[in-house]
């Protein structure tokens, strides 16, 4: 049997960041598959170096030497740049089955176990709940797949402008098809819904599997203030949950990820975050 | 075959109205199902005579003059009052099937398609999508089910202190178990939706079955200028979707329902909205 792997994506040294801790999550969470992450050419060497360190498979993605369809595609829809370059996950043909992450995920459990389901299995989306939230998600690499992926977008472009439109829009049968392709709310915890309905959270958040740190705020762009050990900022009942995993992101960046950066940065200006 | 029917429920005159505005709209998508109300002993005799032009059937129901069981729990749990009303909808036991919809609730085509699904069929939540939402949900009347479910919230209360989270307590396997019982989501559009995730809603709402108008602002709650047409307030984007199914709201209240309160309260004091 081929092996199954991981996969998330950085195109830029922030989101690298967040592969980094992700990497690191699902290790000291006992992962027995491999780890891969798709970079782009932005990604600076030192943070490349680290991600090779991090990721049993380090493998940089550039959509204008890609093949014909990816090239094509790509001119028609410039505006679905990032969203191709996630789609370039079905190239990973020497793996039989892949869990896709989004790099602004962080594993607060074992969650092997997702290899059980079938493409495509995703989480619903907190918001459209119709739509399947594609920062978690279960798939099987196939050529054919992407290259009718890319033609789909190149045709129908991504009704919200992303990857989520994209695929739900290919993948448009989530909905209503196979409850095993439902993956628990738990493997994909958004931040977001810490704050929209509290008591549910505080009901079955204790589960939680993965927590996604969904919006424009990412971990990364929070100050961390190591000597207090806490995030700057308030302290209300919701965001004080949320923060306390903004702070298990921020530990586990500090402890294991950020002197791996300062050994590969050496004398270079380097931004701790 | 026993007959079928759309419930609703309505302890005060604010969700009388927003009953009678339910009502019209079902009728208006000329539903061949009964209507059935259920009401507190609070509602004004003006309303409840309205409510009985609407509906078929109009049931006060009084906990405290219940049977044992619902005493019992009532005086155990006197928190859950609302939500225990709210369960009595099961005893409707004259009927095979029915439809709960919240007060909340509009109509934008005909949906007696829910009668072919099962108990317990709903939409998922918003926010917290592996819970479903208690707006919109198919059930089978029944006394043992009724019992029940007064003796789980008398036992468990109900984690979001509403019905929500007591039937999502005592239907727990609903997130995983059989993707027939998961209504779609345009079956319950609650209006928070739009705001969250526009793109979703331009690309699927325009299929919208059912308006729920979930959280603090009600429809009767907005001030309607009856001269302009239109909600006070702003009118951004998403504001803007919002307030055109609030329009649609208001536009059936002062056509078809004001007039009948306008009768049935004659010379008493009355507030339009
Ligand atoms: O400039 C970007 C934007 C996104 N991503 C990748 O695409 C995912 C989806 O984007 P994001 O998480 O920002 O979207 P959200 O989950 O907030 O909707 C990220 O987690 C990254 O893996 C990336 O590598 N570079
Ligand atoms: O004082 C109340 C509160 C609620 N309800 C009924 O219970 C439903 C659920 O409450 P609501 O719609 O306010 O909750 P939301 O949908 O906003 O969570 C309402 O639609 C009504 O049918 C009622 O009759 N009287
Ligand atoms: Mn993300
Ligand atoms: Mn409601």
């Amino acid at each position: 049997m081929a092996e199954q792997a991981f996969v998330t994506l950085a195109t830029n040294d922030n989101y690298a960041k967040g592969a980094m801790v992700l990497a690191r999550s699902l290790r000291n969470h006992h992962t027995t598959r491999k780890l891969v992450v798709l970079t782009g050419p932005q990604v600076a060497d030192p943070c490349q170096s680290v991600l090779k360190k991090l990721y049993d498979e380090v493998r940089v993605v550039d959509l204008l030497d890609s093949g014909d369809t990816a090239h094509l595609a790509m001119m028609k829809r410039p505006d679905l740049g990032v969203t191709f370059t996630k789609l370039h996950c079905w190239t990973l043909t020497h793996y039989s089955k892949c869990v896709f992450m989004d790099a602004d995920t962080l594993v607060v459990s074992n969650i092997d176990e997702l290899f059980d389901r079938e493409e495509l299995s995703a989480a619903p989306d907190p918001g459209w709940p119709d739509c399947f939230n594609t920062g978690v998600f279960v798939f099987r690499p196939s050529l054919e797949t992407y290259d009718k992926l890319l033609q789909y977008s190149a045709e129908h472009g991504s009704f919200d402008g992303g990857d989520q439109g994209v695929l739900n829009g290919f993948f448009s049968s989530w909905s209503m098809t196979d409850i095993s392709k439902h993956l628990p709310f738990i493997y994909n915890l958004s931040s977001i819904a810490i704050y929209t309905y509290l008591p549910a959270f505080k009901q079955y958040g204790g589960n939680a599997k993965v927590i996604h740190f969904l919006g424009q705020t990412k971990p990364w762009s929070l100050t961390f203030d190591p000597e207090a050990r806490k995030i700057r900022g308030g302290s209300q009942d919701a965001e004080a949950s949320h923060s306390s995993f903004v702070l298990d992101w921020w530990t586990l960046y500090s402890r294991e990820v950020l002197p791996l950066l300062q050994e590969h940065y050496g004398d270079q200006p380097f931004h701790s975050g």
